[in-house]
């Protein structure tokens, strides 16, 4: 058992209000969530830790709610280029060279980069998921894979597979069914998924309305939005997911809230692929399940929450033309409950008994974090990566004042993800 | 003497390719930039210490080029408002409580942060400038001082001597002529400002065109844009700088590049306060020298380079549909040497000998830091105040490693801007 004491506690339970005392962690799951226990003060033996913490605010693991992990092999190799150049001459080709055992490393890589930003699992739609498994299972962080049905790699047999292989309970890894996007998979093959979604009760997930040439293309193809043309297909009766939703119109939010797909939204990429602005606000009001991806970082490309969660509220405040839209509390439920919901990781989300111990532990003793006036306005508009002091997932500490605990030496994890853009770009 | 060796060096002074060398410090003045001196290896007792740089990246310190040190104590305090409510009922009012000794208290809090985001140097206006000055000198930091003529404090008398207590050749400190803003400050009182500028042949920095509404009235009363206006009274003629410039007209830019006017740009402000998004492509191809700013913590709320620099090419790409614009080089070079032109920092410019050492060091032994395909760009899309290992301003390591070293423990620090801001607000 781990204690941590002298903490300020968001349980994210009931409203946004810390209170101080202590939690107590017994394996993988919470044992007690409270006030300080004067009992346990002074070691009996019965805790292998017990973590002092300082003052620090203990909440929730932020939920990076959608990326493609392995194109750490891609940062800073394209950027400042137009979208198709980027993705037909910069992208797709350089993709065609990861082996398996590539995308293992460089999905290793990013999960270093989660745990400096207080992620506790992601949403990870790539190439090979039972690499991006293994190298989540081994660095013992949480990872929920997603299906990347298209017509050029995976089917719809692969993903069956997949679900019944990871659906384990108590596991670190789970899979949700999902599909590139509309415009990469034809329509055969949208309704078979949709046939399996139906057996499974399974939720569907996919890329949607990210570019307003998107949007024109599948009007003119189909005669509805991508949101309509799949509904038409029944993909969302079971719930589901869609990742950017940039371009919508109202229909489009209205069939999102009757179906209750929840939005994952991606400001960083959005902004760096002049992609545009999600309209937030407006999701939000309506009562849109929200919640925050990085993208891959081939497109953003840091993989911090913080970042985002800064540019979720700025952006939203700058498209209504109103400072006071998408307030603090809400981006940072969005970040962490509205993630876990959008995930499927409803043993993972507010901080209580018998829910997994996915917590992080925000250094408040930082110039960026003071005065405390307000603990969560500090952290979606003043936080940083360099708050984080440490990560825990599943009772596991794997990231602590700038240490990583994940089974390997990051020099290692650095000098494959060398060797791997080494060999791919020839240098 | 400072030895800084294993170091990958980005001058700034030709182009923006790093190359593997050691740096030398003779007080607070490099002494020697270049590749690596084997003679030195192996102390002989000449240098005081030498650092392993460890391969990580040795450049020019960011320059915070617009901020308002004090306004600390309002962090978190009122945010997700509407702007005139913000300004009104949660600024000024706090604002008139504060003594000269708490704002350098709240200016020494502002500056740890600086150093964590890398910045050796801001550009300060606000109510005090004696105790600004005391607070950075005390921690060994750069500071320009900016006036803040308005019609409620600060004289043109004033600023006079200000301008000279404090343009002493070698000191930390230095001061430029400035107002607050066209629309609080009387024509009366600018022309008196004007006539000062001549004599000394000092340039003239202002706030400018940060919001429609700001432009909109000064048009009404005057007939003329704020770029205009302040023209025609002959501001501008020895040079200067306007802080924000989000809403332009063609002919207000041609002005700018005129008068060799600086741009200093603060896009997180002016996203959280809904103000706009500046045309910085613009402003670039014409050749008008670009700095960026964090603007105050009342508004941003935090002072980080990285999250500036990412907004400033994200936003720029948004604003002009084209994922090509504002590239990498562009803005780190804003974030660094046009700070520097923007502050008449001539001597804490480029990596060369003879100039002030203020530079940093970035850790590339981070997950967001690799691969290492492109440094320019992986500090501009990817870096974040975890990557800052150390910050040196003339000569001086202030912050190393998470720690800091400004003549003051940190927490006496966190605690005076508790106190102050439990008098302010009657915790």
């Amino acid at each position: 058992m781990i204690r941590i004491y002298n903490a300020k506690i968001l349980t994210m339970e009931n409203g946004m209000q810390p209170f101080d005392g202590e939690i107590q962690i017994d394996g993988s799951r919470i044992s007690y969530v409270g006030e300080k226990i004067s009992a346990f003060s002074g070691a009996d033996g019965q805790f292998e830790r017990e973590i002092d913490a300082r003052g620090g605010l203990l909440m929730p693991g932020f939920k990076n709610a959608h990326t493609h992990s392995g194109m750490t092999f891609l940062r800073s190799h394209a950027d400042d280029l137009p979208l198709l150049e980027w993705l037909n001459r910069q992208v797709f080709p350089w993709e065609a060279r990861l082996t398996p055992d590539d995308i293992y490393h460089l999905s290793k890589l990013a999960v270093m980069e989660y745990l400096t930003s207080g992620m506790t699992a992601n949403f990870d739609m790539y190439l090979t998921p039972d690499t991006i498994a293994q190298a989540s299972e081994d660095c013992g962080f949480r990872t929920v894979l997603c299906g990347a049905l298209n017509d050029f790699s995976q089917s719809v047999e692969q993903l069956d597979e997949w679900y019944q292989k990871y659906n384990k309970k108590d596991s670190l890894i789970s899979f949700r069914l999902g599909f590139h996007a509309e415009y990469t998979t034809s329509e055969e093959k949208l309704r078979a998924l949709k046939e399996l979604a139906d057996q499974y009760h399974a939720p569907v997930y996919t890329h949607s309305s990210e570019g307003l040439p998107e949007v024109i293309s599948c009007k003119e193809r189909t005669g509805l939005t991508p949101t309509a043309y799949m509904d038409r297909l029944g993909l969302f009766e079971n719930g589901g997911g869609c990742f950017h939703c940039v371009h919508m119109e109202p229909k489009d939010l209205r069939i999102l809230k009757k179906r209750r797909v929840s939005v994952i939204t991606n400001p960083a990429s959005n902004l760096k692929l002049a992609s545009g602005i999600a309209p937030i606000k407006q999701m939000m009001d309506m009562g849109i399940n929200l919640a925050i991806g990085t993208d891959g970082p081939a497109s953003n490309n840091c993989l911090d929450m913080f970042r985002e969660m800064f540019l979720v509220t700025g952006l939203s405040k700058y498209r209504e033309n109103d400072a006071s839209a998408t307030d603090a509390d809400a981006v940072l439920k969005m970040a962490a409950l509205g993630g876990a919901a959008a995930m499927g990781l409803s043993d993972c989300d507010i901080l209580a008994e018998g829910k997994q111990a996915d917590l992080i532990l925000i250094d408040l003793n930082q110039p960026n974090m003071r005065p405390l006036h307000n603990l969560t306005k500090n952290l979606v508009y003043s936080g940083s990566k360099q708050n984080v002091r440490f990560t825990m997932v599943a009772g596991k500490i794997l990231y602590e004042d700038g240490e990583f605990f994940i089974g390997e030496e990051p020099d290692y994890v650095y000098r494959k993800a060398e060797e791997i853009t080494g060999r791919i770009f020839g240098y």
